[in-house]
């Protein structure tokens, strides 16, 4: 159970199976830092190359095609007062002939302050004179290298993780992996002080940040339930989750509903039918973004209704 | 501001323009009944056929095309202790090939207590023995006469409203219709008393319902700010809300965020860009349905980062 | 057998339960005449209102729900000499950003010539002074009432048919309706003296249109094969096909292949799998409109396949 | 102007920036053979592991960055006499819940008769007993290394090519690519014996293939005008052609339409709205797959139409 410090010195913009810069061992702790999603770093120097460069990736040892990574985000802090966003909403997200009226796409800059736990406009428009927002500091883009030797640009997403862009995923939140290569290859960056659902002006509040993380590996052959998986899933206090990226968001959908359905099955002591009944009535859905090629949204099933006595220990 | 009450004695499956039910006056209130969507009513009788029989309509004196028209849901009250379900997911919100191990689609039944304020299932399948759920009685379906004549079915939804099933239409709120026809012709009910995220099992827990609401009338001449609006808008103690009815779920979240942005713009003193630069970081997004042939998604901005001077004053 | 001549002095912009303008018997046909998308007749007045003002509803006596109405366009032709389309890409069918450079929406006028058989420019942009296309005059927007008593609007389609806005709905073309009402109530309008694939500027050659067509009935209860349809089908000298209206193109993929393989197997002697095989290699599709409400594609399957032993006689 | 006779030994199921096979320049003329999607060779060995193994890549001197690879497909001939396909629609072609109705994915296996020019089943089911189609030889995935050193599975498809399957890739084509990586590094693969429209059981009539092909390089600095383009592009004797790679059909189609408007604007002496106005008439699409991961879309226009004054010279 060691604690890691790494400095980065060189950053990824495709996940992939790249020379890892650490190995570390299940159950391992690593305190490190992230750019944000144009290479700015906490002294908001550009340090590196668009879009989404990685801090990564980390060799989990022990971590084999067909594990599952356990990663619990310990800690994600803004390491600098400021941050950056888009200003109109992507062309996506409106009626195709509405966007015509969306023109400029510039950047504007946000105060950033973690004495007070908001985010202000640096130069407000009219309306907005008085507009804060707490903080609730995010990871963007983070996973672990694709299957069969892929590298997949941090632009988009898919079973692997990379760019989900949710706002779920904050400090606290435990996340499953499925592991393709050996070691996993644990990559993370792309911090937001706060987003809205969708990203739908492309952004967050993009900053760079302090984060700490531990891992855990659960074997494919060991008794632990959660294995095979075949994405992105995760809990918090309050919910397990299903994440699904792909475009559209029906497809999205679709991916992260039939995961949570089948993990339903495999830990939580439900036949088919059960689980249709329970998600029926009391799934949640997060759209977390349509504007990366590939969309998000989250199948969230709240704890409260699960069964006390399945087979899952919680991790962290 | 008379307070009718109505006993249904004839219900439509679709929204059209059809002989008026009850003339009501802009501020009336309207005490009635709902049966379910299979068209049983308090009693448990089938006494009309489906698809989500409406009670209805009501012509609401002094509305006229152009105009808003505005109704409370001052009270949804199950009036009957049993409701139903299906009892798997949707085909269409599952992986294609996975929909092929959701075999049976039944119908579950459930005990609908008013006194612990819970629903739970008649039958329940292994590990869902205790499961209990709260109940949060809403509309599936409810809206006004369509554009240019038309006669739209119950099955389904757009700018009119109709078969929206959003699990946030529950007692407190307002809606917001734009007029159509002579009087609005306003119709509702296919009460659900809980439902999941979704529709994903293709129903709430369907029961008949008392209910009660209250209409006002925006015109479109007045100097109130919300007057053509393009589909379904309202609000509740937290959120403006605005409705995007299409498929797949992309144009219903564009349809939903277009309608949100031109309100900020008309209503709320904010620009383009302050429009975009505040949804981008602060919106929020449910999925209403994803089952019926027009999806559902619900576009929210909370009402703490509106601008209090606007000209706006709620009606409710 | 008779033949009627009929000169329409109404128009319908929904496809409903209206009061037919004639009864006509099974094999009767009907000469007459349709105005263009925005109400113009022969003459260039405009008579009626947009949108897709139909001629008829013709009432075929004998059929009855769940009978299949046939409809053979026996002749199509222009009957003036101008037709207009506009100018400009829909924003639907472009990326998103992209739609921001295709500014006007101006109509251009076409010269339309039946001697020569071509449409010309009225006023030619750069590099299209030489232009001449072939006509091929086609209905956009036909089909019969649809079911449970709705009326829907002229600008979308569905399962009995509307705005489909395909290039094959020529002259010689056999087209199958499902029938949802007493009559059938057939409707006719929206000519298109020529059209690309997708409809993508959201206009053919806009045109009225001289018309000529005749009807039969199949009845739910005889021993023909073509019975309880789903949706549109049809057939040409070289293919039978299959015709689906839903957004987005990938559910009007889905309905048109689902409708063609279930009717491989109840007309042409084949199996599930044979149907499988057969459509995997030989299947072709076309994309009739991607700017209506509803999109369509239509699946063709060449006749040069088809089991010559079946039970099907052709019609026409 | 050399002709290479290139022996694969090894293959890759990504495209990327892998170990060049062969340094091939301007102007040269590789011949080859590529093994079928499941990796079996001509004699019908499994050689190397699916999905789809590609023969290459070959480094194209001089191809930079910027520039667009110009590959003729010179042959494409079958190298055995049997192929396969599955048996069964895929679950995405058909409405979601039809698609429990095609129950088996079995293999069929077909006779490919190059003396004849036709394809039969081996075993063919009821109603197809004298089934037989012409051959079209095709290749079903072929392309370049992708942009910022990713390495992409063959399973997908996108800017840089990779797996269309459009059975419009035949003998005689031309394609344009762009140059992400140095040299290009051109890969191909996958060849069908025949295939229908869409892809819909998932397959062509798998087979291994001996292919030639030439490639030239267009440099982005030179007066050559198509440069800098942004997907696959192409023509043959009857059309120029863009391709959409991308899910949902929409966005394919989306892409295709906007890659061939720039074309005319920048190559064919054409303004925005002389594109868009001969666009709309004149356009043709192809439904090239609904299967893969990114669906692919074929906007094809007929040389016919297009001014014969352009700067555009054919290399081939």
């Amino acid at each position: 159970m060691t604690t890691h410090r790494f400095f980065p010195t060189r950053y990824y913009t495709t996940l992939g199976s790249h020379e890892p810069v650490l190995y570390i061992a299940d159950g391992d702790t690593v305190i490190t830092t992230t750019v944000d999603a144009n290479g700015h770093d906490a002294a908001g120097q550009i340090i590196t190359a668009e879009p989404n460069p990685m801090t990564g990736p980390f060799f989990v040892e022990n971590a084999m095609p067909g594990d599952t990574l356990v990663v619990h985000l310990d800690s994600i802090m803004p390491n600098r007062t400021w941050g950056w966003t888009r200003d109109a909403l992507a062309a996506n997200v409106v009626n195709p002939e509405y966007a015509q009226t969306l023109l400029s796409r510039e950047l504007a800059h946000w105060y950033v302050d973690a004495e007070t736990w908001t985010a202000t406009l640096n130069a407000p428009p009219r309306g907005l004179e008085n507009f804060a927002i707490l903080l609730a500091p995010m990871l963007g883009c983070f996973g672990v290298a694709p299957w069969d030797g892929q590298a997949i640009s941090t632009v988009t997403s898919a079973e692997h993780g990379g760019n989900m862009d949710w706002n779920g995923f904050t400090q606290g939140v435990t996340v499953y992996f499925p592991v393709f290569v050996p070691g996993a290859l644990f990559f993370l960056g792309d911090g937001h002080a706060a987003q809205g659902d969708g990203e739908i002006v492309g952004t967050g509040i993009e900053i760079s940040m302090d984060t700490q993380f531990t891992v855990r590996v659960l074997k494919n052959k060991s008794d632990l339930p959660i294995r095979k998986i075949g994405t992105v899933r995760g809990e918090n206090a309050e919910f397990i989750f299903a994440v699904g990226n792909a475009r559209p968001l029906d497809q999205a959908l679709q991916i992260a509903t039939t995961e949570m359905h089948k993990w339903l099955l495999s830990d939580y002591g439900l036949d088919t039918t059960g689980a249709s009944l329970l998600m029926g009535q009391c799934v949640k859905y997060d759209v977390a973004n349509m504007f990366d090629p590939a969309y998000t949204i989250v199948c969230k099933m709240p704890k409260r209704f699960l069964n006390h006595n399945n087979k899952y220990e919680p991790l962290f």
